[in-house]
């Protein structure tokens, strides 16, 4: 039974809440179901993103419009944000608006539970600082799922820049609930202190090809090349030798991947840095199920929408 | 009986115009009604904002999608007028589209009504230059309405920056024809010469204190920092102190609320200025009617657009 | 019968397929027609905008609204582009969320090809660097057919640069196909060297007055001011007797159009730079189809996304 009023993160939902939204989203994935739907017909849902995002925001417009909802755009370029207005009072303004749900991006870990204890509209995370990501990790777990038929007992390697990603927070909390085995690699510059509390199930190791390892899903993370600048710590001393330096030990490529399962599967959110942290051959192959990810999105997103507005 | 095409000014309209779109506005605001109807499918609206705005934007097509028309943002950046285009050709245009109405916020005094003699489609004012911002008067009265049961022989004050405010026009000129008492106060060189004349019922004091002094209802006006900068005639040397002395002389508190009537109510039309015009104490008490006048707006745009379009 | 997935340029349409286009505009140009169908209910179509443009997403957003569809508009600004990726990897992304059209407008010719050769849903071109503008031409005929009851046989006049204008490609394939003759008319330094073999028909003229001689139909091409800088091959010495040197020779104006025949109709794309390229009387006198062709505009783009998605 769902009884959240908000979706902040995966660390307040529990395993029968992530199987709730999982399978609501396996009925608005299935292509044989009506395409637009009157669900959420009367509700408005706003999008405020305090972030630039092209696939979170579209995928989220798509969903409410899907389900029949009046859905509403919100950045902060061309916003009151700009004129210097609270966060707080943005969010109460739309909620008077009768705004039903605000889908919040925001640079700040925290801004979609800060205001969540105070308006009364369900608020959903999109992705707020380093902290959280929930409808990826989600949608990421229905894509695993859709793949593997479960997440119990499964091995995943996630690598990338552990630290800065809520995309990895989210994914490691929630396959720690599901009884998925997950395995951090990355720098050491990108490795937080309390990554092995990142989830229940986490461990830590140096090297991307002990994370790969027998592993059942290989998920690598977007690098931000501006943290690949030298003068960094454990960086080498050009921008061009530490991406090609990254590409060569923490990018993922077919030789590489022959570490994992025969059958493993590659994920990546988006958008992707091609040669990288992904060779495009892995990115484009047969073992790739990046697009089936975006897929999983639109569906996962109308099944959190669903779950929070309808009644 | 309505009986305009577009809606320019408070100025073009009759007390009796006003209790129409009261009063229709009642029938969207009622919480029981219908969230999403017919009443305006088929039609097209477009909001074409010349200057940045998020709620009002936002509650103009929250107002249209919920009557059930299709609505479509244009706004200038990224859009032909970068290009050099005549605001007219940028209208004739968008008419050519079949657009019923165009939503028009623009930096220039009088822009709507140039439009209005030269489109066949219903043009609605969302505020231009300081001239006048006529569905916000509206949405204030109809938040004024609700909350005293009448506007006729109320006493109120707005306060701030009369000079630049097409609300304080609007609002002047607007409870002047429903027999509401006005008075302005503000600093010298924020108050306009003619002032008196704005509505048939202002009269211009110099202290905030005096026009609060039992008013029924006070209504602070957002300060443009801009404004409060030295060497502007009349204010202090250094923008810190201006910003402080402009709030200790001009900002509402609940020391100086005090003056008004025991039930009076607060206003602004956003986005506050916390702690410059307005006391954060205030804003968020049990006097403010804010968020009420947020609410309010949506009604009160979806009763224009249904007043114009419908039939 | 149609056939296509996707409207990539008038080069890849037949004569008969062009009719196709016209004939089912005229069914949505139809004013006694419903104006909100359910023809594309449950279908998702995205704009996809690299380059700013006011009245081609415009329309196409009315179009597909129109027509029941789900509409997103995506811009390049706040896009993942931003990010670095991939115009595949963005195309393929939003493919992903079961997009059913991708309406394309790139700054680089052959985009909406690519494109189409590695994704399923339907690409339309909204227009691509110096290639072609498909919509605009099937408009741009449409107007004409209305105006003229007929393409075929007419002589058709199209005037400005040549060499950047997509839509003088797009006009100039599409008048061939449909048996008009176009003559071309433009300063030497914006005629293609093989501006002949545009179209089957098309003959180049050196003299603006040369094109409009006993003309059908005079389209004036909207000129890039920052073409007209001195130091150019063929440009005069400054800016401003640039600007007016374009205008005398190249520039439409009453006296001129009195060359053409007496019924001649005036075209432009919009937007018009008023007193360079087109004098503002003959813009807006009774000569002028400028507004039909806009009109048209969202007739034919709701007859494209018909052909492409329905069925």
């Amino acid at each position: 039974m769902w009884s959240h009023r908000h979706l902040l993160g995966i660390e307040e939902l529990s395993a029968s809440d992530i199987d709730a939204v999982l399978d609501r989203a396996d009925r608005w994935f299935d292509r044989s179901a009506e395409r637009k739907t009157t669900t959420l017909k009367g509700k408005t849902i706003i999008n405020v993103f305090f972030e630039a995002s092209t696939r979170t925001r579209t995928s989220f417009e798509a969903a409410g419009k899907r389900l029949g909802a009046d859905v509403v755009n919100v950045s902060s370029s061309g916003s009151s944000v700009s004129k210097g207005e609270t966060l707080l009072d943005t969010a109460k303004n739309l909620e008077a608006m009768r705004a039903d749900a605000l889908v919040v991006r925001h640079q700040s870990s925290g801004a979609p539970a800060f205001l969540a204890g105070r308006v009364d509209c369900a608020i959903v995370n999109a992705g707020d600082g380093a902290h959280e990501h929930p409808t990826q990790a989600l949608l990421d777990a229905f894509a695993i799922r859709k793949a593997k038929g479960r997440l119990e007992g499964l091995v995943v390697a996630i690598c990338g820049d552990i630290t800065r990603s809520r995309v990895a927070r989210s994914n490691a909390i929630l396959l720690g609930k599901m009884g998925a085995e997950v395995r951090l690699a990355g720098l050491r510059t990108m490795m937080p202190k309390e990554a092995e509390t990142l989830g229940s199930t986490t461990t830590v190791v140096s090297r991307l090809e002990d994370a790969i390892e027998g592993a059942d899903v290989v998920m690598m993370l977007r690098i931000q090349s501006e943290r690949l600048t030298p003068g960094e710590k454990g960086a080498p001393a050009s921008p061009m030798s530490t991406t090609r330096e990254y590409s060569r030990t923490f990018g993922l490529n077919a030789t590489k991947l022959r570490g994992a399962k025969p059958d493993a599967i590659v994920m990546h959110p988006g958008p992707i840095n091609r040669g990288v942290e992904l060779d495009p051959y892995v990115a484009d192959g047969d073992r790739s199920v990046i697009l089936d990810q975006v897929e999983a999105g639109v569906a996962v997103r109308m099944a959190v929408l669903d779950l929070l507005l309808s009644s």
